[in-house]
């Protein structure tokens, strides 16, 4: 038995490889904000069963690690189609199936406590935005930009202030009217809204 | 003394007027939240000097409490001028002096608390929307109204999604960005997703 330990095939239990104690540490700091308990690094040591050191090693900061942990379930979306309509593939890239996300694990409770949490931390909300919301932006923004390059769309656009336009009116229903994103009369306002600022950026 | 007790002119310390017993009771639930501690009736009553009775006289639930207290300085503003230039006095009255915000006590500390509040509570967030929130954006749906009336603006806007687009992005900075309003880059950002989303309104 003590032979296998340690090679890349099959390990002891006191050798798990770094992306096991990676998920382990990730799945304890889940569980604390899910618990609406506060992350601190010690009840992250006690819960993940991960030595502080390591836990150091993979996130310099505590902020590093929660703002890690509420990305989990949301990749960076894949390139957005920028032949045939894009204004359709726009839409549903931004708008599409709310059933994919929670499916991905990205709950409405786990969205919540995000915003919950970056209000009450500034740090964390930068972190959070610079190492993950900005980076899940890039293929909406290649999308528009390939839009202008086509022609559809206005060559003096300010892209970055399109994209918060239209997600800012997500955000409104979650964040300011309380709305689901299943509701049916929130999908008809969120098509509504998109369909001024496309009007408004087309050529 | 006692005699002028409960005449309108003068009154002993035990018969302070109504008025007086709201301000004591939104002052301790707003020092309460601003101390970031939980509201609960024993601590604004213990806070306030009011009685519990008086309390659920004035605010049936704690929630409708924690509304009124979170909308402290924040008026429905006034109708905005329909006549002139209706684009830029819908953008001044959507985004315009952000120190004005600051002047009437609704600090950015408050805006974030308000929003963590309504994270952790959608009974709050859907009172807070009702009597508050929903009452604030009737000058302008007024004056888009009076937009398409004009001509202006295209008669088969949705006044609803197109408020919630401005407002969106509006929300987008504080709440996802964690950017400031007095920052020139995200007025400037802001600046063009009103361009774009009035570009898209306008017939």
């Amino acid at each position: 038995m003590t032979a296998d330990a340690g090679t890349p095939a099959r390990r002891g239990p006191g050798r798990p490889r770094d992306e096991d104690l990676d998920a382990q540490i990730i799945e304890a700091t889940l569980g604390l904000i899910d618990a609406e308990d506060e992350v601190t690094v010690s009840r992250v040591v006690a819960r993940s069963g991960v030595s502080r050191a390591a836990l150091y090693r993979r996130w310099p900061s505590l902020t590093t690690l929660i703002a890690a942990a509420l990305d989990v379930g949301r990749a960076v979306p894949p390139d957005i189609p920028t032949h045939g309509d894009l204004r359709e593939s726009v839409f549903a890239a931004m708008f599409g199936d709310p059933a994919s996300l929670s499916a991905s694990g990205y709950s409405e409770v786990r969205f919540r406590q995000r915003i919950r949490l970056v209000m009450a931390d500034r740090a964390l909300q930068k972190a959070y935005w610079t190492s993950h919301v900005a980076r899940r932006r890039v293929p909406m923004e290649k999308a528009l930009r390939a839009g202008i390059a086509r022609g559809i769309l206005r060559a003096d656009l300010d892209v970055d202030a399109c994209f918060d336009a239209f997600a800012g009116a997500a955000y409104y229903q979650a964040v300011v009217r309380g709305d689901r994103f299943d509701d049916p009369v929130t999908r008809d306002r969120l098509r509504a809204a998109f369909d001024v600022v496309w009007r408004g950026m087309a050529t």
